[in-house]
């Protein structure tokens, strides 16, 4: 058993309030979380918070890991060159042997930004779920595959196989889909009573496209095929419109919304906003490092308020404590609902933020200073099943970062010869 | 004399190639920059950069550094509230041990972040031109005074009075200030040759109600009256037209651009893809931490980027370069023209920004890294004037931060009593 005492303890258990509970960690597990006690057994270890801020992991609701190979090789360029002559022949050369090489690579980067889950969408599955085994990290695999038959496999291979690894059924976009293939795969999701994931409203062109094609949005087009029948989270949600909402709202879908790469790729400012009030879930995202170039959950919190308060022209607009809870609570778009809370059997998965650096004093407010002041210097620990993958700088997950860092370098002059 | 050698050095000298000379500096200034000698000197220190970046010290060309104060203490409200109802009743009751105390406190973040000079605007100037000496930072000081008197008093003071320390005349904002006023202003600035700088079209309010007092906007105003005379320094330039911009070009004068607080504020974007075509002067500032609330540049130019991207609906907009360039040269924004390059007699203002975390890695572009991967975590060393005032996570200012936070939430309690 590891205890945590003397800290600021944000539950997300019911309201805001921070605890100066005691936390303490069994294996994998949560096992109890209130005041000091006399009768406490003897711990592996015991971490005196000195009034860190201690709180459920972060949750990356949308990303794609292996994309580090791509971080700051092509920006400032117009959207299309970006993707067509930049993107796209890199990502046609990925091996397996890439896939986890840059997936291990971005998996340091979560660890030291207070990240526990993340919702990774991309190729070479396997590769990356061998990554996050090695690390001993925590992913839930978002399926892209238009081979319905290589989803079935996946599914059965993957889903719910073990506390850090699960799998669920998605695919790219509409823009990239056949109708039969999306008619299929639906069939499929509602066979096994399962939701589906996708990249959703992402840019104007896209909607524009799907209305010329179909005569509705993408997320009207989702409901009609009954995509959307067991709810169902879709990424990037910029242009959605009141409608689209509403269909989130109906089918109990998550909204994901990503807004670093959606303000670097000029493809706008979702309306966040319109999206809670509306009650439909939102969770947040980086995507991947080739359009963000980071994978801080930090900077997408804080991105989040600072947009919408730009969007709705209201310096009111949706306070941090929204923010930060949606970022803790996101792993519910990928059906972690297990390690969004700290109480008694929740998974331990759990962060603790520093408040030992200039930027987190004073300390008038504690989801503030997170959402407005933070960045990864103040990320102290990182806790994923029990175990501590990060602490101080260092990395606990059986491997040298700076081999990692090598290992990926030496890698990426096979994608652009 | 202190060694840098095995680096990548970004100069600023010309051009954006990243050069592997080494740089001593001596005492305050810089020595030497080129390859490798046999006759070098005995260092004091040699410092191997195992390929670390080395650029010039980062400028935070607005700020005010004592609202340290306010950080996290009045978020999330209405613009009108948060100023009359939290920040100005606070701020009225500030003396200068709050200032001192405060301002010790965004040093600490100033040097942590890479920055290694300031143009700081606030009252009790000379509580915090002594936390500036006591750190060994450097400032310049801006006036908002609205007693012209102690202007030139202050100016006799501190203008020019040693590397660390400067003085520049300015008022808060058209809004506070009667137009005598700015009339004895602009003379007394005109007999110094001295230009003036100001705060300046931030918000839509504040441009509409110029033109309702005077038939002209905030620039076209300073302009007439003569403060642009010996060009200035315009803080926000939020809600700027092409003729504002005009002027701004015309009179050689800065514009600073604060991103974060115009987004959190919900100020709005400021057009700074026009500013930059029309070859105006762009610096770029954090605004105090009561409306940002970090002081870290990195974030500033981030948004710099992204907010430009998504305004002109254009993923090309503003290369990451140009931002480093203007956050690493906005020192002449506040008249500091020696430290903005990695030359040879060149102030010695310098930081190193690690490659040793993942979110630099690969390091297909160093530009782009920084701009938009890098945060805090990354900054290794901050030197100012040949002195080396972080490093590693360590302040080598004369005294320990534990202290300096300590007494910063000590006295915060006078202030809401």
């Amino acid at each position: 058993m590891i205890r945590f005492y003397n800290g600021r303890v944000l539950k997300f258990a019911g309201d805001y309030s921070v605890s100066p509970d005691e936390v303490w960690t069994d294996g994998g597990v949560i096992a109890y979380v209130g005041p000091k006690r006399q009768d406490a057994p003897k711990f592996e270890r015991e971490i005196d918070l000195r009034g860190d801020i201690l709180l459920p992991g972060i949750k990356n609701a949308h990303t794609h890991s292996a994309m580090t190979a791509l971080r700051s090789f092509a920006d400032d360029l117009p959207l299309k060159n970006w993707l067509f002559d930049k993107v796209f022949p890199i990502e046609a050369k990925l091996t397996p042997d890439h896939v986890y090489a840059f997936s291990k690579l971005a998996i340091l980067e979560y660890l030291s930004s207070g990240s526990t889950a993340i919702f990774d969408m991309y190729m070479h599955v396997d590769a990356f779920a061998a990554a996050v085994s090695d690390c001993g990290f925590k992913a839930v695999i978002c399926g892209a595959s238009d081979d319905l038959n290589l989803q079935k496999d996946l599914y059965t291979k993957y889903n719910n196989k073990s506390a850090n690894l699960s799998y669920r059924f998605g695919f790219h976009a509409e823009y990239t889909a056949e109708k039969s293939y999306l008619e299929e795969l639906s069939a499929l999701a509602k066979s096994y009573n399962a939701p589906v994931s996708t990249h959703c409203s992402e840019t104007k062109n896209e909607v524009d496209g799907c209305i010329e094609k179909y005569g509705m949005t993408p997320p009207a087009l989702f409901e009609n095929l009954g995509l959307l029948d067991n709810g169902g989270t879709l990424f990037h949600c910029v242009h959605v419109n009141e409608n689209d909402i509403e269909i989130l709202k109906r089918r109990g879908a998550y909204a994901v919304t990503c807004p670093a790469s959606n303000a670097k790729l000029a493809s706008g400012i979702a309306p966040i906003s319109d999206i809670l009030k509306s009650g439909v879930n939102l969770a947040i995202g980086t995507d991947g490092p080739a359009s963000n170039n980071a994978l801080s959950m930090f900077r997408e919190m804080y991105l989040c308020a600072v947009l919408a308060k730009i969007k709705e022209n209201d310096a009111a607009a949706i306070p941090a404590e929204t923010l930060l809870k949606a970022a803790v609570q996101g792993g519910r778009a990928m059906g972690l609902n297990n390690c969004e809370s700290i109480k008694e059997n929740s998974r331990a998965d759990l962060c603790v933020i520093s408040i030992e650096k200039p930027n987190m004093r004073p300390l008038h407010d504690v989801y503030k200073n997170i959402v407005y002041s933070a960045d990864c210097t103040n990320v102290r620990l990182t806790m994923v099943e029990g175990k501590i993958l990060y602490e101080n700088g260092n990395y606990y997950i059986g491997e040298d970062p700076e081999d990692i860092y090598k290992r990926a370098e030496q890698l990426f002059p096979d994608l652009v010869q």
